[in-house]
């Protein structure tokens, strides 16, 4: 990019040339290509606007515009030749218009720069990929339901500090990603309706004195406005640092599943098992399934998180409008999305594949007095002791159930009421895991009941 | 916090006993003591609640929520004594209540429990701070908008690359910020949309069998809704990463800025003039203006992304639901929400006090030929040339009026004719700096008229 | 800080003052006051070389170096009153030195300035910490290698993905931390000898006229020589980001170990009892241990990675010399060293009251085939197989066992005879886990014998 | 990656087999075909020992040896085909030797493993790396050398808070840089010392049976000796981050170098004027240089540090032993290195072609009585006044100078003697830039004397 003029053009005035490294750091083109469709999208949208506004005939906008489609074509099919020499996707794909229709070529650039074409491009691809991380969110988002739906009252331990506290429901843990994930698409959203406006017309940093229309241009390249300020229009990429901000929350949830599908696919575990198609395994040890995919989803959040890192730097301290620094911009945003929808992806896959493993998940579930909650919560709701009083009960009972080598339930009530007399066989309602999670019906709760009411309504917004 | 039921009450248990490194490292009494007016108001709502459902008394109720208010105003009086003992903010008031009223203090903790309890406190405490940031925000705005209308055809140059590209005005460059400081308003309410939900009565994490009333609470505490799932909850902290992630975008934005105000004061500049207020001074050079305050506001992103970076490392791969590591979230939230509104506060202070210095600004403007561009477009426009071909003929002119040491509106008639005779005297209208922003009314661009209407525009948004 | 003259003198000629925001933003006494011992060692040996070159008389020295010790015992007693006022500890010094002993409390100033000062004040800081980060790493060394000595030939999973791949030595696995740990030993001792000169004389910025000894204060100082640019002696920070990436690996290894941990102590692997005094229990569930100071620890990466992020951030792209933003350095070295000392203290701590549970260790191990590798390099090794052909058998005799539900130990030499007639029962020699570890004995394998050999090298070095 | 046995040869047992999103996610060829030229060195080297120890035959190493070396040349060449299927660069190598070779191709990978082979590769092309840093740091140290003997004695303004403090010499400024890549070139030697140290036989993660000897080949690779623990090191990773370090904090030096260039190159300052080379220029304004190298530098350490970030985050709580998550360090490192090696090779050119304006540099830095300083410290040194008094008496001299619109040279001896009696015309010795610059002789300071000390000094090590 850099300011309106510059380009190879000046290469007459400098004596000496751009060198091997100079041209190293300095092209973009090698990168930047990846955003050719927007390019051209752009110009033909200019060219359209250019003619509406009798600045260039509509005959000379109309060979502009199919040459700019041909040039796209070409540039699909890959027959498209971009050279480094031309430093960037605007040079490269203008060179080539030139070459196929000639001078009207020339009037394209007529009232905008290089400054605010890449900012509407990128801000274009940007966009899709707002779009595309919409469609991965709510394609896992569907997944998860799916698993909450299937296992709504299967029985888990519910862990904090990695220690079982209290059972939950599969069902229930599925639908907390769902509503991380959730969150994650509304950022998604907020962001797109907050970045869709177009810097088309900025020009090189002041505007333009053509009287172009920037609404126009705006409208038809699905922006809601033009942005506002012209020096804003080229100098600004917190809608791109937005964008790595909301990836790199959304790889965090990510990351904190892939863990647990790690940790849940151990041997000790054994709480789920991971398809083949996400896994890899050892040629000697056929029991073995490593979680591939898991780790590899787990490591992302570091490089788009890193991206995010990168940009904010780049951009930290920067005077307007444009500098060159923020060509750096593209390649941060380009891979942080390419492993974004890439995580997204291979998650959902395996959220698809997946089998809970729900006698192992009973099993740890009903292990560590997991329902001495519901014991000390019982006391407190039937007998009116105060919860701090009934938490000793408790204590004791469990220390009883554990000398005895036995689980809460196992005791006998003569046992519970030689602690508290107020004890009564209604007690055992609670205490088996099946019957702790039924009663956890609170609104959000773990009761099945719950589960599958967040479920439905769940399916009613996906439909 | 740790999990519901872990606190002192264990410590008979443990014969060691935690010793001088354990208490370092696991007592948050020194930080989270900030939270506790929040923590006091989510008690009285969740008792409210207790009592209107049925669980406890209404005496009770009213006997806590009484109870709650002394505590509070022992806090904020300063008499209250705060012990590490007791780890946290939640257990200090707690024993406080239940030194001052006895008994029913055992009752509140019915059907939650810390885990919820944290969670709520720390997401009212943020959402006072999106509050409180959105106020700085729009007073920053304010004394943009009074600065642009002032200056909104001040001319300055127009850089790119910090090199001068074409004029641009004063208010133009006031209101690109304003822009930028909009959209970081614009995150701030989005966060707070998102995050206003209750996550009280998650208890633990699996939710309760208390008949409690969520929504209730939820009111009361001026949250939108519950959270609909209770390990979600407990276990997250998006919230906390986004407020840091706006915050970190908007300090970027200021980071920008003030960096221009440091160039700008400069020798060399001289562009403004920063009251005494926000410099400091030399005892033996007079003359000098240390811009200070712009200095450290530029450094303050680096503590707040920072923070940012700290909290997405801490929740990087943690499995759910609450896991200590996450009381690492309220230091890094607190340093980054004081430094955010200080920096705002003190960039509000400097625009409002500083002095753009027209003088400089505009012979700065008229210097290396920055209305070369609008000789151009006014080629293309008035006779037609085809745009890179107007370049040329720029290029030819300037050199001229290089190789005479003059200015291009310097030039004369026939020196230009010499060079394309289509050119008439009509060009001495746009060769000017003040002519040249004059004619850039493109929607957003540099034009007095334009500028102007953007800021009539925000005087409506901030009456 | 700021330059050498600037301070409240200035005051006179602000008619405004600075207000409270500017005091909030600019006064560093609430943290800088941390340096006091080392900035009054720095102004004693400043005065003792003015004084040994003439520059001051010796017995204006000896008062000023006296009346420093009554202001650093004022300050260790708790009785120096610090000023926000007089913004910074150099200042406040400065100003109760005057009050102690007048006049020549004005000539300590002499060929000097508060940029070098504050240099030479925090470059001291940071040694103060490396030598303290050396006695810890070297305490938490000395704690695994004592681990490492008790468990040597306990048998443990090594894991791949978390997925058991062959048996090694619970000494083995905790002496790969005391690789780790002496890497980061290694990072602090280079780091010392690369910080360890002196900025004091650098004045300014440009050195000074007076005929100041730099060679005398840096060596009694214990600096091994005087900075060789009074530029960069001011200007220079990357001390301190070293200290910080040094802190930050060593925080990513204490955050490995923790996470392994927390893993160890959950039910399902119980592979590790941490001892009370670094958990927090449950009152109702007696059984539970939440690895409380594990998790702190795995946490504590981010704020230290955090610090490293923030002052990487405030100096990127600061031109030279002395910025106010330079400011921000301190509080982020601050925090982050306290917590790195923390960790590690607390790891420490852990690991010399942690007991491995041997059984649990030693079944996990067995589990899962571990010995399938053992069992395809007995065939390359002793029937000449080739490594690829070797791997097919071993896989066809590990799904023999699996699908006759035993191990492979247990399998008879003639089913293994079925599958290669070259066979013979030396091959039960290495299909027991202890056997499998004791074969391992390649340099720094896992054989205890190798454990052993590294373990008394270490206790050699830690003599 | 993954475990030493993992690849495609699972392929026939899992069904389903990897799909594109799986193969997209775990495939690494598309990089780590960097690491062929270090991948095949290890092999080679690893065959030789086997062959020595009696492992294999001396004929069967020698065909490997041999076999290596054509694929090796066929890389070279370009005409060897990479395959995804075949996973990564291992792989690869092995199918393409087994087709060149037969049956020994399956004797190579006797005792060890794919981690401790990728281990060993990504060490071997990091310590290059390091090499080649310390060429480049000692190319662009040359080229400051040069600029810095060149002007020694020009005078320029020294900075604090970019405002001119004091007068400096263009050679101490640039000798400042000196320092900074000086230690930055320390650094890289000291992560070359500690990172040299070989995995190669550590096998999966325990070590091996077979009688290897891993001195013989950390040897031949050039390494100081083989890594001590066999689970260090396949697990490890800090050597890359320290080198992610190592490379952020120069990179935060050169950002430093760039962002002066930019300033200095404004219309504004005009300090000093980069070559074409290293600018781009603007079609019609032929006076315009933007400093696009300089600005891209600047930017270089935001994907520099990213990288840091990055594999800081993924290595975060990563228990041992080898995680597929570290499949993610590749990348990152690589892309530091190249924008690294690449900002260097910009920076030393973009200074060995610069041209500093001495006049300009000269003319600011006798502005805004820079030697006000000097005049301070020549009333301490000849008059006894104290440092504080000296102040006072300045700074009324510096606004007697500022009424009358003059500098502090102008003033005649009676004004001086005016406020202080004492005044001789001595004083005069030391009030314009070129007294004051040399004026300052201390150690480090910035007298053309002492700065071509350095530069001999240099000179020296340079040689």
């Amino acid at each position: 990019m850099s300011d309106t003029s510059s380009n190879q053009m000046w290469g007459g005035r400098f004596a000496a040339g751009p060198d091997a490294i100079m041209e190293a750091i300095n092209a973009s083109i090698g990168y930047d290509q990846r955003m050719a469709a927007q390019d051209i999208a752009g110009s033909r949208a200019h060219a359209a606007m250019l003619a509406a506004q009798g600045i260039i005939t509509d005959s000379d906008a109309n060979t502009i515009r199919e040459g700019l489609l041909t040039v796209l074509s070409e540039i699909d099919s890959g027959t498209f030749e971009f050279s480094t020499a031309l430093e960037d996707i605007h040079m490269n794909v203008e060179a080539r218009l030139k070459a196929l229709i000639g001078e009207p070529a020339g009037r394209l650039h007529t009232g905008r720069s290089r400054n605010d074409q890449v900012a509407t491009d990128f801000r274009l691809w940007v966009r899709d990929q707002l779009d595309a991380a919409e469609k991965g969110l709510l394609a896992l988002i569907s997944a998860l339901v799916d698993q909450a739906e299937a296992g709504a009252d299967w029985v888990m331990p519910g862990f904090t500090h990695l220690q079982t506290a209290q059972p939950v429901t599969w069902g229930h843990h599925m639908m907390a990603y769902v509503e991380m994930f959730a969150r994650d698409l509304s950022r998604v959203r907020d962001a797109r309706v907050r970045m869709n406006e177009s810097p088309l017309g900025a020009a090189a940093l002041a505007g333009t004195g053509f009287p172009i229309d920037r609404h126009m241009t705006a409208e038809a390249l699905g922006f809601d406005r033009p942005m506002a300020n012209s020096l804003d229009a080229v100098s600004s990429r917190d809608f791109a640092i937005e964008f790595l901000s909301v990836a790199s929350i959304s790889a965090m949830h990510l990351s904190r599943f892939a863990e647990e599908l790690v940790i849940w696919s151990s041997a000790q575990f054994r709480f789920v098992t991971l398809s083949d198609r996400f896994s890899t395994g050892s040629s000697i040890m056929p029991q073995k399934k490593n979680p591939d995919a898991a780790e590899l989803i787990r490591a992302k959040i570091g490089r788009i998180f890193g991206a995010n890192v990168a940009l904010m730097m780049v951009m930290k301290g920067l005077p307007l409008a444009y500098s060159k620094d923020m060509q750096e911009d593209k390649e941060q945003v380009f891979d942080a999305a390419d492993n974004w929808m890439l995580a997204m992806a291979a998650m959902e896959g395996m959220v698809k594949d997946m089998t809970g493993n729900r006698a192992s998940l009973e099993e740890a579930a009903s292990a560590g007095f997991s329902t001495a909650t519901d014991l000390a919560d019982w006391l407190v709701r039937e007998t009116g002791l105060p919860f701090r009083d009934a938490h000793h009960v408790t204590g004791a009972l469990v220390a009883l159930a554990e000398s005895k080598g036995c689980d809460l339930p196992d005791l006998s009530l003569e046992d519970m009421q030689a602690q508290n007399s107020a004890i009564t066989d209604g007690i055992f309602d609670v205490l088996t895991v099946h019957k702790s999670v039924a009663s956890r019906t609170s609104y959000g709760g773990t009761a099945p009941a719950q589960v599958r009411a967040q479920v439905a309504r769940w399916k009613e917004v996906l439909k």
